[in-house]
């Protein structure tokens, strides 16, 4: 229900009235003695207010709260929240769960930065009624209680308005018939009593010395930002030809654009690239990761920047920036967009390291520092020193950066390695980006320490990588989900799955294994709203390492591939079919609506998500290379059915159908047939 | 370590320098862009700072808190603690326990007000050091690493004074020179890895663009708020010779003057009188809580107020003021302090029902609202209504009350029914008490639902009522301990146990059975620090119920009662020797140093509590009615007993040894011998 905003604005008036006063005695007064609720540990709240949450229009936001008075008086609860472009508070009762716990909940409509609190007040009018029925139950004459009862229906009638206030107006006048004329008494009583007076009671409070909470944010992005498909490719290997000589060809924007109907056609939805700047010849790295380089070889695309520009230009065996436009808009005739990735480092090469050396850390002999781990060097790469005296103008440079690609069309941003630039960086520019492009999403590619990566989410990533990557045991995996569903990340941290990057290729996936690739990129797909695959390599389950490594043998880090790009297989029948009930499921468009299902069976794991009344329950087999077969127990009771009713689990992947009934059900999987299903449950 | 005050002041200074700079670009920037440190999840810390945590001279705050920097640069955390009389922060470093967790703690010396927080920063000399090690055993040159070190070791120098400073110049040119003359390589190595280096770093940091947490509070009271043993008992029950004529005498303050050999001889440290003003007789109660008062009957104590006076009067028939000072006095001398009662309601013969009307609810009729639980009323009741318009002057009134207590030398007030009081009341008067009387100490008598008796404490209570009362199975014993001593409340909340109280005879201790007594009676000693006993009825063994309620029949709430206060039972005996070992035994005086041990029986049940190198172990049969006899685990590992090590337990009670060895020992508890074992551990 809502309320006008005059309302609130009344309530905050009369609180504010009262100012602390110092009277004779010397001791001070609180500004309203009066108030007597209390509000504390409300969810979703972040570091005390610090942060706002997170959300996409259309998501519900459960809020609750410990609400407490002292004595034994009823009280009312309010949640509040608006829009900040609206002017007035919309208003939802809350109820109590248990324990003094209040809740309720509001629906995200839009995006940008919503608010929301909690306001609670001593109700004097639901008292005043529950005290009455007690009375009335015992038999006893409430006269006395009628006359209070009209004066507070009095002052009810005061705060409506048209036929409310003729009505609380005869009301009360009942009530004090009732109370002086016998005969009228039973009128008044049915009248108190009855559900017409705690509608009034609860259109027309008295709010009187009401508490408010302070104020949370949510900050509401545009939906792709909950739910999207991103596909990386290194648009240099994209020729369609293979090169002469024995060299690939490199790619190009517009070889980028033949692919997009394979791309679009697997259900992706974000073509991410990495950098597409000038590289630079300084120390360039050579295949797999050469310190020295061959003449012709290409180099590494995050050696960014040359004689020919930083991170505003193009590299120019890529197109030019008019083609990187114009892939940018052929993208949008298939439902996609282009993300660019943002590394923030330099090649020896790049202007910077000439027009702003006090960007960058200096050695003793004056010198550039180049990059460490050490005892490692990595003389190709010029570390930006965000310590410097001059990062004011370091930082308003790589805003500008940013609001140059979104000058491009660009809206999507992958970063690499946020967690080695301040948090307070991050902050500052995702806020001062989306202040002019509000509708750009930000990923973070931080794979370090638990806290590490939350900071970075909280500090504004719409979205981050993971450990899904090396999550691979049911347990593990279930105990991640858990982490990321369950804990307070669920309302800052969204996921983003990726079985394989550019950057790993991990163990799990080096034997080269069919189903492995299979259960590897279901899971992702299923367990989180948003995923991604570093394509072709992936889909065509390219797997050499380089030895010893979670890195790919030949990466295209170092080199131009050339694949074949009109391979199909297994894996892509799967992505093709999975992505498409990702799009027609809403159950699959979110993350957090994931319950793990009991199954005896140590490989075999379940997961159940439901939205509204799409209701998909996954079933995979984490055992690549083993027949299993189990009992999965579906918890019919949450979904509303009856222990005798049948239903019906659909295999979306396959058309299959089965009729179940009961709690618990028998499935079978085979890894070199189909190690999952992904049922649609209907009745 | 303690540092002085001006480093940190220096700090404070260099992050203020950078103020909000607007460039030309239309952005703002934040104050300090290369504060890169975070800091987060302070524990303790309660409702984002909003109330202190509460301690005891000798009491060790541990702190922890996650701390994070960007990249991979080792960072310096420290906890910062002052006394407010102190001028400067002392300082301890914290250590990381694990995924960015830090801890440190620091030892409360002495009652009144602490803050404490935490400060952070980006350790370049650390960082160098580790980096230098990492190049060495690489086996690289460092000369470059060794001119960086000596810049750093420059500035160390510069914050250092007499030898250090002298050192530190000296160390520098070392570094200098090794990097310049190959024959003094070495020796800048040796020095650069030594463990002097270490210790410099440690001492002149340099502590650029620290971060620094919110302070957070401790309220530090006495001891006693910490430890204390509270005796119950109605003055006026305490007469010497039964009145004539089958009445009982009226008991006076010097009447109980002559019990305190015994009651402090049992060990007793606060004696608690329930109200002892002057009693209202409108609506006076009889015996029993009967409406109708015969006459001669004493009535409530809690009906407080007639024409002789209210809240600071005192009841004739007790005595002078004078002689309560005199109780006072002597109870000094038996080590003892006397508690009040606080109960805000009157009488209807209150004189602030004749002068202060406007503190009362009125009824539509100009009457005075008595109280009521509906469909109940107390007639004999007016509670006071802290809604009035007059509710500044009311809670002058209140803080006035306790003022003129405390001028007789009260320092403990126990409250009743504090709940239906506003928490803001509270707050404000047992702070402005404080202010004046920074020894008192409140107790709040709450048994009400859990987030309202957690405010209270909150709002500066010093300790509370508890659930004890009807916690009896080992159970719900082990599972409330957990909440008092492991959640958030063992911060704020300090339990005082009371078996039965003067409003409460529970229905275990009804069928009188006297094991049941001793063994509530022993968990309550030894569980918590703090407890009571209302005599001499609970060591008499009273327990006659009002028929189907959880009181007393013939209560002296409402009558005059004689006593043979010579008697002494099984029960006194264990008051005794219980208090005895509590007087001697450090881990005795604490109650959040609990941890339950494993014993397999369900109805045994056994808690190690530990402070320094003082171990006790108590071993209770909650099972009033049955021999039982298991094996008790004792955490050897954590006492630091190895597996093959003997050790004695002497049982505190009865003198008897055992020497044990190993985690699992035999312990055998016959309800009707000596239901429990006070052992204490020794090698």
């Amino acid at each position: 229900m809502s309320v006008p905003a005059a309302s609130t604005k009344k309530t905050a008036k009369k609180t504010a009235v009262r100012a602390i006063q110092t009277p004779a005695s010397g001791a001070e007064l609180p500004a309203d003695g009066q108030s007597r609720t209390v509000i504390e540990r409300i969810t979703p709240e972040l570091d005390g207010g610090r942060f706002p949450i997170k959300a996409v229009p259309g998501e519900i936001i459960a809020v609750e709260a410990d609400v407490i008075a002292d004595g034994h008086d009823t009280i009312a609860v309010r949640l509040l929240y608006k829009h900040t472009d609206d002017a007035g508070w919309n208003e939802v009762p809350m109820t109590m769960v248990n324990n003094d716990r209040w809740a309720a909940s509001f629906v995200i409509e839009k995006p940008g930065r919503y608010v929301y609190t909690v306001e609670a007040w001593v109700d004097h009018i639901a008292s005043w009624e529950h005290e009455v029925v007690l009375k009335v139950k015992d038999g006893q004459h409430v006269t006395s209680e009628l006359l209070a009862g009209a004066v507070m229906v009095d002052g009810m009638a005061g705060r409506a308005e048209g036929d409310d206030k003729a009505a609380l107006t005869h009301l009360a006048s009942v009530f004090r018939a009732g109370a002086e004329d016998n005969s009228r008494y039973d009128e008044a009583i049915r009248l108190a009593l009855g559900p017409q007076f705690l509608e009034y009671a609860h259109r027309y409070p008295e709010r009187q010395h009401a508490t408010r909470y302070r104020e949370l944010g949510v900050d509401v992005d545009r939906a792709r930002a909950g739910f999207s498909t991103w596909y990386c490719l290194f648009p240099r290997s994209t020729a369609e030809e293979p090169g002469a000589g024995g060299a690939p060809a490199h790619g190009t924007f517009r070889d980028v654009e033949r692919l997009l109907p394979r791309i679009s056609g697997m259900g992706f939805d974000v073509l991410y690239l990495p950098p597409i700047h000038p590289i630079g010849t300084a120390h360039r790295k050579g295949k797999n990761n050469n310190v020295v380089c061959q003449p012709g070889e290409p180099g590494v695309p995050y050696g960014i920047g040359s004689e020919l520009g930083g991170h505003t230009a193009i590299h120019p065996d890529l197109g030019t920036l008019d083609d990187f436009r114009h892939l940018i808009q052929i993208c949008k005739n298939y439902g996609m967009e282009v993300a660019m990735d943002l590394a923030i480092q330099c090649s020896p090469d790049h202007p910077w390291a000439k027009e702003h050396p006090e960007w960058f850390k200096k050695r003793p002999d004056g010198t550039i520092q180049y990059a460490e781990n050490p005892p490692k060097k990595y003389q190709d790469i010029y570390p930006v020193y965000f310590e410097t005296a001059d990062w004011q103008n370091l930082w308003l440079e790589l805003r500008q950066v940013l609001l140059t690609w979104a000058s491009w069309g660009v809206r999507m941003v992958r970063v690499d390695n946020p967690h080695t630039k301040p948090f307070a960086f991050w902050e500052w520019v995702i806020a001062e980006v989306k202040k002019e492009y509000p509708d750009m999403i930000f990923l973070s590619e931080a794979f370090t320490k638990p806290k590490v990566m939350q900071q970075l989410a909280k500090r504004g990533y719409a979205q981050s990588y993971t450990y899904y990557t090396w999550r691979n045991t049911k347990h593990e995996l279930q105990e991640y989900m858990m982490e990321l569903t369950q804990s307070e990340m669920r309302y800052y941290f969204r996921p983003n799955f990726w079985p394989t990057t550019h950057d790993i290729n991990p163990y799990i996936l080096q034997p080269g294994h069919e189903p492995q690739f299979l259960i590897r990129y279901f899971m992702a797909a299923t367990l989180s709203s948003n995923y991604g695959i570093f394509g072709p390599s992936f889909e065509l389950m390219e797997h050499e390492p380089f030895p010893g490594k979670e890195e790919f043998w030949n990466s295209e880090k170092y080199e131009i591939r050339h694949w074949d790009w009109n391979k199909t297989n297994k894996l892509t029948y799967l992505i093709t079919i999975v992505n498409q009930a990702r799009h027609q499921n809403a159950a699959l468009q979110s993350t957090n609506n994931l319950t793990f299902c009991r199954i005896d069976d140590d490989y075999l794991m379940a997961y159940l998500k439901v939205t509204g009344d799409n209701r998909i329950l996954a079933v995979v087999n984490t055992d690549a290379y083993n027949r299993r077969a189990g009992m999965v127990q579906v918890p019919i009771g949450q979904l509303g059915l009856a222990d005798w009713q049948e239903y019906t689990v659909r295999d979306l992947l396959t058309g299959a159908a089965y009729v179940w009934r009961g709690e618990w059900n028998y499935v079978e999987l085979d890894p070199y047939i189909l190690p999952m299903h992904l049922f649609k449950i209907e009745w």
